[in-house]
């Protein structure tokens, strides 16, 4: 880790501060006072032990500025203790990944001296967090000053002053010098090389990295499959229907590279220190409430909240309301097609250049409705999901993952399945699903990166020309940084990134053997979105706390689902193909029995292959088992240590 | 444990036997005392600490009697180390059941005085066995007397000695007094309650008693399935092809039964400590062979086999054997069509009653040569597995579970699937299956039980008579009752049962809607099926050495492949019943089309089902994060012990 900055403590030394708290300004003195101290306090008096100081304001700082910022720092040593509370895992001397433990941390790698730099920035933000997170209320019936805001033994006091709304932001601080460089390897030159991903890790933690890894992926796994679909699409060979070939390549194929993934997915994991780390016992999260109770595994005085309470609400509430939406994504979709009908009218009528542009028309508009309705959906869902009250942040997200996948697939495809399985019109098909990519695309790369850096752009459009000017001073004063720092966009997490992925996974996988150009698309999409992500990492938000993972979690889920769906679809297209539909002239019910006998094979074959192949590749399961069987062997050694023959002679 | 027998060790003192070795009687002196002294040395020197007396032949013995007969015990203290290191799970002051260890063991409930009947004797068993299988060669090159029986530092001398023939067996005793009072309570009053499955599991281990539970479970859910069958049957119904309310009914209960299952088998596993046990480190099988190298997990001495040599041995002849195996079972069910074409033949030109009853002949022939072939096949699998050569015990096992398997699920029920599909008389079909069950089942009931009380019967004719006159006399010589548990046959394991189950299943689960008589039958096999294999476990077999298990293992997956192709059968059936086909009079492609709709959407409800209902109950899931969530915060605690502060005073 750079020092590049440091602020003095109260001691006099300096300490290079990592984590921004900042509280609206109103608040009391008393509580500041308390919270400060709860901060500084010895862990064994239950304090978190971290180094923190008020941000003295710079010599621009105008009265305006907000005067309760505070940067939060920690010795060394409380960083190593805090690295062995998190369970990190580092690279041991050997080679293998170890958990850290501050008695051995000599024997890990790349540890020297009294360990300065043996810790990422983006790790040393992650513990200032966890301890943040961690510091609880002892015997406080409420904060200092504020009687409303109710406080029980072992509450986390940062949640409860964030969820009361007095604490406005906690963020870890970029890293001026790292970010250029990382910039500069990652989006700034034009290059045909893979992303840094280890850079990327370093910087921004595993679950950004995994999330720009599966991006890199997908991408290079869709090129064959663009390769193969230019010359379709140039030489005209879909008129001759011969879809079947890419239907059968794209079922392979979805199948293989999710199988693939998971193994990459689990290599890098276990390089970045996470695949064998244990999960942290999860608290509630911040927005859970209920009546106050005993929690039976962990016996601490907590919030609690039937389940049956919560399950009414699902059922009765969720439920109907995704299905309402539902619903209304299908009348949206009946209103496309009238409008289709309609414009096809005009067209037949006169049938002039302008006619045909405007057959386009009812597609853009609907994509563009399809993309409203979706981003609406997606707070309506948010909020339900919130309403619902789990005590988990995963089962919260797993809930809201669920209700917005099911929502913006049904919304995106509808239409698709409807022109391909209803009406079996495969122009329409090819006409639609081309203009609802390329207008998607094109609203989400503005909806993306364009939109919240224009928005921001406009909001302090002084302190942009500011920014600007100091992004190349090196020197630019703490205070000014933060001050930048704290206007940025929050970044919300990957949620809409992956759901993108989703969606383009989606495209290509279901119908690209009808509009073999739809791969080349996506990987064009893929491409600039490599670039706009990155860009709005490093320049549009405030750096993000690192997340650890393991893998892409539910993600992984959804797609294994769509690909199964994929099977299906590209069968029954199969079945439906002109071709296939020759070799049974005289009856029907002969090849819906041969389409319906391949399609349970194909999917038999998938859930053999799922299983079959290991999910981790054999060298990490090797180094894997190494490190359980020596633990196991350390155990024994410890039994050993007292021998029987001692413990014998008090045989009676 | 009752100290019924004892033997005086070298000591002059006492102890109990447990477990029996067995040489073979022309085993050479120096192999003999080597042997001896490795069991009897300490644990820091190598051995394994347990007490080893040779068995002093009794009053009866006869010359003819092997005199290289050993029995093996340990004191208490050894017992409860041992216990601690197999990692076995005792249940805690306060109900939980955690991992035991020796320091901590006036904690347990059942710890009284010095420990003494803490343990089941199945446990002590157990410790025994993994003590004796843990004896490792040190620095001998051979096994002393044998310099042909090579031995490696690190390598299992008892397996050693086993695989090359010089040890003939090693075999847990039984406990007579409480051996009885189990049969008791088991199988020899007749009556309507439970298995005592706690006791079952107290004698004979979990994996045992996860067998009887499961097929006590699987009993009862076929209860409301046989009362449901009974009317039918009675009252014709089945004229009326009203059978797609069975099949409906089939649908939702072969799913439906093996979720429960999963969540009773966690509480039974939990209840007997082996839900949360970490499984052992796996040594290679007995059998296994290979060149001497390092094993690159222990970093040990082993024999090693290239895993591309064992995949070209599965893929060119075990896989091509199978094929040829499947062949042949296709080829014999054409000649039982044959003979059933010419039964029906000879019926039509002269009906008579004989001629009717020739017209099951076929049938019970053709059952009676798919036992045979399913016990041949059984026979050519297990070598063609152990030739596969594979490393661990568990993946021998899966191989040879799939193997045998997917020849017994085409051999057993190709036919019924060919009457059903290809020939659709269901007639037939019903008439078929009928023979094939009853036949099947009393065949197997002979097999299992019958069979080997005869040949035990037969062999030791006399030795049969003083056992049933000593089983009533409480004090037979310890001599004596190891002569008549050596010369009983040895129990081979659960497999066999559980196929004989996975194959009812089958029956019930695919076919039982054409012939609702099935379900019944079915029970009425398995109440019978307790009380054989709870007879044969009893009074037939050695007593087997007690095998740690958390559930049913690969049974689960194959009792769940063959509820999904229970789906796909029954939804064919429903979509051939003539009140069906009656809904869509004009189109066949229109039935077929929704059939494969439903048939889709009940798979994927299935599979969401799956995946929805936790595998196991809440409340054991709270007792489980307990625990993790304790072992968290003690490892927090004791990092605390070494407060912060102090740390802080070494700061640069």
């Amino acid at each position: 880790m750079q020092k590049s900055l440091s602020v003095y403590d109260s001691d006099g030394s300096t300490f290079a501060p990592l984590v921004v708290i900042e509280l609206v300004s109103e608040t009391k003195e008393e509580a500041i006072a308390w919270l400060l101290n709860r901060v500084r306090d010895k862990q064994q008096d239950g304090g978190a032990e971290l180094l923190v100081e008020q941000l003295t304001p710079g010599a621009q700082g105008t009265e305006k500025d907000n005067p309760n910022v505070y940067v939060v720092g920690a010795s060394w040593q409380r960083l190593l203790y805090g690295a062995e509370d998190v369970g990190l895992f580092k690279e041991f001397k050997d080679g293998s990944m170890r958990g850290f433990t501050y008695a051995n941390k000599h024997n890990f790698k790349e540890f020297q001296g009294d360990g300065d730099g043996f810790l990422s920035m983006a790790e040393c933000q992650y513990i200032i967090k966890h301890g943040l997170d961690n510091l609880r209320a002892k015997d406080e019936a409420h904060v200092p000053g504020y009687p409303k805001m109710k406080l029980y033994p072992g509450k986390s006091v940062i949640r409860r002053m964030q969820s009361k709304g007095i604490l406005v932001q906690v963020f870890p601080l970029h890293e001026k010098e790292e970010l250029k460089r990382l910039s500069f390897s990652w989006f700034k030159k034009i290059k045909l090389s893979f992303q840094p991903l280890d850079d990327i890790r370093h910087y921004f933690g595993e679950g950004m990295a995994l999330y720009f890894g599966f991006l890199e992926y997908f991408t290079l796994a869709l090129i064959p499959m663009a390769l193969i679909g230019i010359p379709y699409y140039l030489f005209d060979w879909e008129d001759y229907d011969k879809f079947t070939v890419f239907a059968g390549f794209n079922l392979v194929w979805c199948t293989v590279i999710l199988e693939l993934w998971k193994r990459l997915s689990a290599s890098l994991a276990y390089g970045w220190g996470t695949l064998s780390r244990k999960k942290a016992f999860e608290e509630p999260r911040p927005g859970f409430h209920g009546v106050l109770g005993v929690n039976p595994v962990t016996g601490r005085a907590e919030p609690l909240y039937s389940n049956a309470k919560r399950q009414l609400r699902i059922y009765l509430l969720s439920v109907p309301f995704v299905l309402l939406c539902l619903y209304l994504s299908l009348y949206v979709m009946m209103i496309y097609f009238d409008m289709e009908g309609w414009a096809l009218m005009i067209h037949d009528e006169e049938p002039t250049f302008w006619t045909g542009l405007l057959l386009f028309i009812p597609s853009i508009i609907y994509a563009v409705v399809i993309e409203i309705m979706n981003l609406i959906y997606r707070y309506a869902a948010e909020f339900l999901t919130g309403w619902e009250n789990h005590r988990l942040e995963s089962t919260f997200q797993n809930h809201l993952v669920l209700k917005v996948l099911v929502f913006n697939f049904f919304n995106c495809f509808a239409s698709l399945f409807y022109i391909a399985f209803v009406m079996q019109d495969m122009v329409l098909l090819r006409q639609s699903l081309a203009t609802l990519l390329i207008t998607s695309q094109i609203l989400n790369q503005i909806m993306e990166a364009f939109l919240p850096y224009w928005l921001q752009r406009r909001r302090n459009k002084k302190a942009h020309k500011r920014m600007i000017k100091t992004m190349e001073d090196k020197e630019l004063p703490l205070s000014e940084q933060v001050k930048l720092e704290a206007d940025m966009s929050t970044y919300l997490g990957t949620f809409d990134d992956y759901l993108e992925l989703f969606l383009l996974f989606g495209y290509v996988s279901l119908f690209s053997c009808v509009y073999p150009l739809a791969a080349v698309l996506v990987v064009l999409n893929n491409v600039t979105e490599v670039y706009s992500d990155a860009f709005k990492m490093c320049k549009v938000f405030k750096r993000p706390f690192s997340e650890p993972a393991a893998n892409i979690g539910v993600w992984q889920l959804a797609f294994e689902a769509m690909s199964v769906i994929a099977v299906v679809t590209n069968c029954a297209l199969i079945g439906m193909s002109p071709q296939v539909k020759s070799y049974f002239p005289e009856s029907e019910t002969q090849l819906i029995l041969w389409v319906v006998g391949f399609e349970h094979f194909l999917l038999a074959s998938k859930f053999i292959l799922t299983f079959v192949i290991p999910d981790v590749p054999k060298h990490i399961q090797i180094k894997l088992s190494r490190l359980e069987f020596e633990s196991l062997e350390a155990l024994k050694k410890r039994h050993q240590k007292e021998p029987v023959y001692k413990r014998l002679t008090y045989r009676v």
